[in-house]
């Protein structure tokens, strides 16, 4: 097979290393996850057994709600052979130093991963990811773990891999490589939500990876709607290294002229994520009310941000590649007015569940290449291993 | 084995087909899920694995509490060598078509099966599956899912067929085979009940099935207990067909009198719960409450519609073979006067324990029937293929 | 493998027997858990596979908040190879003789084990443990079962053996042997704790298995902090038969001179354990109120009752092992005052968290002991099969 040629010629250093944020991953890693994802979801098509471990467990530990990433979640787990042990906390608790250091131990004497989602607290998810992997690192050095459970970061203040390297991937199988993404612009966008409070992960995900690969990014929003300035900056150093181009722009048709690729999507201002943080640790559910109507107020002052067929006109051929991590704020569905047109969103609907699917092979990529020093050997190793994951009844 | 040989010569059209309602399935159909299942029991206690799936999800979706069937679904699974992940939704929500489309696929990227429970509202529990088997339907024709996820009904507003399946497996072992319940008298009655609202599904499910294999069925209730009337027309069509009857009665006592088989067990009128749903929908909770009132207040002139020593000595030997899909409301144990009393329930207690067995098996083999296109050929290569469930210690 | 030898030559009778108390349970038998626990450890240290069963249930039935406990029982049951099926029942509910039984029954059609917690009401939790025994072994010897699964105490009023047993296979570890415990000083003390109402059986269980081995136990606490008075007589015994002693203190400095090991833990006084159970069966909100307070207001007067430097200095060789099953309430970070103080619990934290990491072994040696006669035999069968639990990439 082709793609693991590809693979084993890739200089990766994944092997017992987090996946915490795409911008600490080399561009060769990156492949990596993407190769690795790509056949794993050709050996499910072909009946071919993905797993790897014979017992084991995968911990998750959504610090939010979640439907889709946790199914993900536990696919991915599930295709390699682990079980899915939930690790329930309360919700609104902020952790502290000295529990994470225990709570990671205790929960990983046979783990062989945690799927960790904190997206509630600008600059405290990833950070947490990063006090469980030290807890993990210390437990394993003096012999508490038999392994180092690897951490794989289901959604954090600052990034969300899983998500944005699914969306990646979904762009190279609609535009045939990834190499023909060099050039195409891609506007991340965006867009009127009547709910308030979304994170920052999605669009600065985004920008942070699609600026890797030579893309021209266009990133939209309102005046006062800025993400966060260092992870901006990151967008603006990768399109300056990988030959593409890094733009804001404050007008969303103006942005949307000529895309190849629209990200419309709703998200809070960073300077008002900032302020909830500090309002949802003090408790003050008075200020935070008052928060949540200004901001509502805001964004309504913002409705005109819908993608819609006059949006779509504007852009290449007037058939831009719609995605969305979903679900979608659908204008007249799923509320009165939202982040997409019916009509608009309904010309894309499966093209973006298409999207969607890469999530569970990206993360179980990202376990292999954290657990096995030669992933693409192992992949070669599956592949000959011609394992049934389904008895077939014909032959014995 | 002979079990095989039978399941051999049945025509079935299973492959590819939701489990939603008996009487949507053939004669052979119904043989097919019910040999099928005798196997996997033999099986599980000659300690040969069933395992036919080295990975894969089982999702379940219980929209209403279960402990049971949660754990049938759970057995069945297992069995298989799925894993369960449980979808979670909010407990009172009618779901929305748009809603259902797009999560019936984020849930089945990896799933084979979906277990399915909506008993709640008249006239959408049903629906609510078929919703579902058409969005999948959709994502596998469009690419989104690499298998379309078996659907199997965990009980509705309509069928509960895995236990009505369930109970007809009990009674084939009961009296020695399905052609030996020909002619066999069978009453499904209404019984008192201090509570309010159970769901029709059984009775329905009962009547719909065991008319369908020569048995002479009667219905008994106090006037104004109604079953949903076209479910009552399939059975008394199938009675037609079967060459058994189909009558009803407004006296227990009067029905019990030579019965073989007696299911006392309380339900709603139908035409009560066609008012629920819509009070449930419209969230009036004033009227709701009012609704319970006057129901309880109906069903207590109905108190002498227990199940006990006087009805069972009416039956055919005094000893009609007494079915419940418990838990029952048993008189001065779990209620202080319900649908059975102490005494004769606990006759009968263990051979309800053994009805509620067969349920795993059931759903397993409606699982394996809708996956594979020869199920015989695959039980058949099961025992051949001899694998431990257990690791035995003594050979190598 | 010398370990396998060991086993082999205890003369045991586990073997279909619940494990609910470690004083029901002979020396070898203790011994063989131990063993059979030690010999899991290495062979996941060593990738060697520990699953044999191909499927099966293990299922949890926590009537009290667990972490710790529950991923310990679902790692041991994923090493084995089972899946792990929630039993959730109303948390504050106190069972009724017919539920239990009938439930029991219900979640056990395909279950191989299940563990329980039961913590809360003294004199109620082991009696609930045999209460489902006695319930499965009538299912099984009724053909509703085809195995009888095996119960675990998972912590109850009275002991909570997986947690102990784990103790002191860590003693085993730290002091070299089983044999070089005799003679050993271990004080299990009473601790200050700002919290009310920790269960009993931590200190009853750890007096009444660590006085089997010839050590020489002191139980430490305030006047009126007495355990359940038969579980002392228990360790009283225990110390007579087996050379070794067991005293009563009232003073924490006065235990810890020459201490070799030292268990302080908090604690509720038994007398208030009983009027609790009383109070919480009759639901009086009031009165548990009351009793809870003059309780924190009793224990405020043993402030001194922590564990730290001072108390470090009296004990052998200023350095005796410190034991805790965690959390621990550890002065000036998840308290202000508490068990111990933080600069002596971080001399010790990271062998408090190897002292956890043996429950999963200890409970899954349980659970092979029960089901297997001959675990020994079954031991070297494992090993000799060298089955990998992650599969590796160089050899196929």
């Amino acid at each position: 097979m082709d793609r693991v040629e590809i693979i084993e010629r890739l200089k990766t250093n994944l092997h017992g290393r987090d996946f915490l944020l795409t911008w600490e991953k080399s561009e060769d890693e990156l492949r990596m996850i993407l190769g690795v994802a790509d056949i794993l979801k050709e050996m499910r098509n072909r009946n071919i057994s993905t797993r790897v471990f014979d017992s084991g467990l995968a911990i998750s530990n959504f610090r939010d709600k979640s439907t889709r990433t946790r199914f993900s979640f536990a696919s991915a787990s599930n295709m390699l052979g682990l079980a899915v042990q939930d690790l329930d906390e309360e919700k609104s608790q902020i952790s502290h130093g000295e529990t994470v250091r225990e709570t990671a131990n205790m929960i990983s004497f046979l783990s062989d991963f945690i799927g960790i989602r904190d997206d509630m607290y600008l600059g405290e998810g990833n950070k947490y990811m990063r006090q469980v992997g030290t807890a993990l690192d210390d437990g394993f050095a003096n012999g508490v773990l038999p392994v180092r459970p690897g951490i794989v970061n289901l959604q954090c203040d600052m990034d969300h891999p899983t998500q944005v390297m699914a969306d990646l991937l979904h762009l190279t199988h609609e535009f045939g490589s990834l190499e023909a993404l060099r050039g195409k612009k891609l506007v991340m966008s965006w867009a009127y939500s009547p709910s308030y409070g979304k994170p920052l992960s999605v669009p600065q995900g985004v920008i942070a990876l699609m600026t890797r690969f030579g893309l021209n990014v266009e990133l939209a929003y309102p005046e006062g709607y800025d993400l966060i300035p260092e992870i901006v900056d990151v967008a603006r150093n990768n399109a300056a290294k990988s030959g593409g181009s890094f733009t804001i722009k404050h007008s969303m048709a103006e942005a949307m002229r000529g895309a190849d690729i629209v990200y419309p999507k709703s998200w809070a201002p960073f300077h008002i994520m900032e302020q909830r943080t500090q309002l949802l640790k003090s408790g003050d559910k008075k200020l935070l009310n008052e928060l949540e109507q200004t901001c509502l107020a805001n964004n309504a002052r913002h409705k005109d941000w819908e993608y819609n067929e006059e949006m779509r006109r504007l852009t290449s051929k007037s058939d831009a590649l719609y995605l969305h991590c979903l679900p979608a704020d659908i204008s007249g569905e799923s509320c009165a007015q939202g982040e997409v047109s019916a009509e608009t969103f309904e010309r894309y609907r499966i093209k973006t569940y298409l999207e969607a699917g890469y999530k569970p092979y990206i993360i179980a990529a990202m376990m292999l290449a954290n657990r096995f020093e030669d992933t693409a050997g192992l992949m070669k190793k599956l592949l000959d291993r011609k394992q049934e994951r389904v008895t077939s009844v014909l032959k014995l």
